[in-house]
């Protein structure tokens, strides 16, 4: 397998020049500095207990799960160099490194190991919820806990009967004496359990009050696995077998009369967990980039020395010779660099202070986009190595295996495009929609073709905010707003290719953009 | 999981109605006999070993190949109630079942155990081989032993260094005073081994002239596996770990001094083999219909039955009701019916006597459309199922995988529409292009769109014939060509659709199909 180096130029070049962070006062230096460290920590360290981890997976024995041979060893290296706490405040022995460096870190993570990206990666979700919603003692408690490793975070959310449906949760929480408690079930919890970090600390959304309260009944609360070095009524009934993402345990999990703490205020549960899935979505785009550069990189590596048929001149060709390879392989490298743009973009967006509506208008074209491409990349690559495609030891499969769940989990892509086409058109008196717009107009800086695909997309933004059932069509909108994104970031990259180091091959891909289909 | 139904009354129209396959003297009754009667051994003895041969895989041990739990007691019943004979002709023991029905219970052991269906497979293309290529002796020494079960038959071509590139095989094969003899090496080959049936029949590609000779120098080769209880020189080096069809063993052989039969003629063994091949080709095509089918079969299920969210009234909502939801599955039910209808319109044409040229522009359309569709409403299935689409338990996840191979085998994708931009346009005066373009004009029986639709693919045709280049336009060609197939199949779909238990559904379908990308 083609070993996994990450994409350092890809990404700086995307910062800097696309997405030009340094005019949100993003110090490149530090930035390309901490980068670069992670690069080398990830190649030597996460990256080589990829494969072990998918082909050995994860187990449950005697109510523990046991990760991975290597995983443990991993991650003492990963908290012991300080990379948990990257984006969290110097106050409580974090970095304070800013947001656009740390989704780099991510991607990066991801590509290395997704499935240890994602058991360790809520936890600058955690914080950031802490800060905006717990009270002072509960960030002075739990903070400094969770960035020195000792703890690492979950999210619980999904129950049997309430997945996208969050109304539906039962898992209830009441109060006494003591404070409060919780009861109930949950499943899909990724790395419910681990035997990684010494504690974990579950983020629970229960009802305090009766079902008919819907989503307003719910509070978000902390739920320590141990207290006191003692289980604190949270038991793994299980963990899933799935198609990928076999290093990252999948639980099913019940609480009884476990001890919790509520976080924020009572009955606002949702908004607290917002926080976090905000997060989680936009790394959950970096994941699908990651995926997109890593089949790329193993892709083209292949297809430049694998030799197949003969040239006009009768000299053996290589794989890349073949026409529809270079096809697959030019689609791949614009989703990559497309995708990642995208999210690189919306990222300074709200590092330079963007309305928070361009926020919510830009994160699910991100999180659609990004793990679309990222599935896709990597079936690109299986069909461009053939049959070692199909192999696991070519590292494509597991690639589009991992991939696969992306576009599933922290809301389906569905659900993306429908709030897409109903909220994000419509608050604010489409507030979001009219900055989107004027993003489109400055990167695409008078390419030909903006003025008319920006009035198509203008004229179907006012069928649907008309229309009586704007689901019908959120599909096909999302489509077309994605595929405006991305001509407009892809204009972005052409005009400014000559800083990157491949830029007379970007600029020919630019030209391609408009034919790939979203 | 949804057990395995297969779908009849879908295979009985397409044949019937929407491929009018009694026009070709098919026998209905017979064929919905032997449709019914396998469908049923397909839901009691094929389908429940499906995802248990997934999770079990194939073993290695000793030199033999271990097939999962359950396999040798299916494959006893199958070759025991003479399923393997159904194409063969009656005085080999055979059924001399049409090769319409035929395809049909390919369809049907595929959507039950695409694995199973694979290692036993390619029997009915080793007899047909034999009848064009074998000599009487031949055709009387191995047709019965195919039939009985007593012989499975593989399908030797590729190499470490010969894949899309036949022309490179090395595996070389002289000439003694005892006969043939096969020295060198194989890899990919699908039931290289196995512990079902008593011994295997290969059939091998291999070099009678020097390599500069090409594709000229190769012939095509019996070779036992075992000759009087002892081994023939076959070792079986390694089986592959792969993404899906697990219960399938994909083997690295070993060829020293094997005794072998030369079949047909020396210097001729491409064109023996292609009868294999083609043979396979549709056969590829029905395991995408199958699993298509199977997909949809799945999440329709599903999404009738899973609460999720509420509708207008407030009462509770199924996943079906929702707009992206209904979508996707109407799209997985448009890919199955049309590959199918195409596929069975491909054989029924055959049946009838149309021109060569005719089904060999066929094939690779429905080769490629039919197992882009098996993968397309699978990846689909998993989307509508969300969370629970990505587990095991499922079957979607495994759909996904089994299918993803189709892509690749037989010829990968890409390999098939550069084919259909070259060869198939230019041979014989480009006579199966315009006997495609007829039989389009059959199907869509006057629809209004098909006059444009077949214009602008003329055009099309007219630039590629003339291009320098036409590989840089294939897949393009491609996607187009089948645009056109698949709507002029969906027109007659409409046209007929009273005689479908689901007529108005299916005409609300046909209205959808001109928004599928291809």
């Amino acid at each position: 397998m083609t070993p996994f180096e990450a994409p350092i130029d890809d990404i700086l070049f995307s910062l800097s020049h696309v997405a030009r962070a340094e005019e949100a006062e993003w110090d490149r230096e530090t930035g390309e500095a901490i980068i670069t460290h992670f690069s080398a920590f990830a190649a030597e360290v996460l990256a080589p207990i990829n494969a072990l981890g998918d082909a050995q997976g994860c187990r449950l024995e005697n109510g523990r799960v046991i990760m991975p041979d290597g995983f443990r060893e991993a991650y003492q290296k990963l908290s012991g160099d300080g990379w948990l706490g990257l984006a969290a405040p110097e106050e409580f022995g974090g970095q304070n490194v800013d947001a656009v460096t740390a989704a780099a870190i991510t991607e990066i993570f991801a590509g290395a190991n997704h499935s240890l990206q994602m058991v360790s990666g809520l936890v600058p979700g955690a914080v950031s919820t802490l800060l905006h919603q717990g009270s002072r003692e509960q960030q002075d408690n739990w903070i400094p806990r969770l960035i020195s490793g000792e703890y690492l975070a979950t999210m619980c959310l999904t129950e049997p009967e309430a997945g996208s449906d969050l109304a539906r949760i039962r898992c209830a929480a009441t109060q006494d004496a003591a404070g409060w408690s919780i009861d109930g079930e949950k499943i899909f919890i990724s790395g419910g359990d681990q035997d990684m970090s010494e504690n974990i600390l579950h983020l629970v959304l229960a009802r305090t009050a009766p079902m008919e309260t819907g989503l307003k009944g719910l509070s978000l609360f902390l739920v320590p696995a141990h207290v006191d070095g003692k289980v604190n009524g949270v038991t793994i009934t299980r963990i899933e077998e799935k198609l990928g993402l076999h290093a990252s345990p999948t639980c099913q999990m019940r609480f009884d009369d476990a001890r919790a703490e509520l976080v924020g205020v009572e009955g606002q549960g949702l908004a607290a967990m917002f926080i976090l899935m905000n997060h989680a979505r936009i790394d959950v785009a970096m994941q699908g980039v990651a995926h997109a550069s890593r089949a790329h990189a193993i892709s083209s590596t292949y297809a430049a020395t694998r030799v197949q048929g003969r040239r006009a001149d009768r000299s053996p060709a290589h794989l890349i010779d073949h026409a529809d390879v270079r096809r697959m392989l030019d689609e791949q490298r614009i989703l990559a660099l497309g995708a990642r743009a995208m999210s690189h973009v919306a990222l300074v967006e709200s590092l330079r202070g963007a309305p928070v509506e361009l926020i919510d208008f830009l994160t699910p074209i991100c999180k659609i986009f990004g793990t679309e491409a990222g599935i896709r990349a990597s079936d690109l690559g299986i069909q461009i190595l053939g049959g070692y495609g199909y192999l696991t030891e070519y590292g494509l499969s597991q690639c589009w295996r991992d991939a696969r769940i992306t576009a599933i989990y922290e809301g389906a892509n569905g659900i993306h495009a429908l709030q897409l086409a109903t909220r994000c058109l419509t608050q604010k008196g489409g507030a979001g929609a009219d900055a989107f717009i004027a993003l489109i107009e400055r990167l695409a800086d008078g390419g030909d073709w903006a003025e008319r695909a920006i009035a198509e997309w203008q004229a179907r933004r006012a069928m649907i905010v008309s229309s009586d059932n704007p689901a019908e069509l959120a599909h096909d909108f999302a489509g077309q707003t994605i595929g405006l994104y991305l001509r407009a970031v892809w204009q972005r990259i052409a005009d400014v290719a000559d800083a990157h180091p491949d830029g007379e091959e970007l600029r020919r891909l630019a030209s391609k953009v408009k034919s790939i289909r979203i």
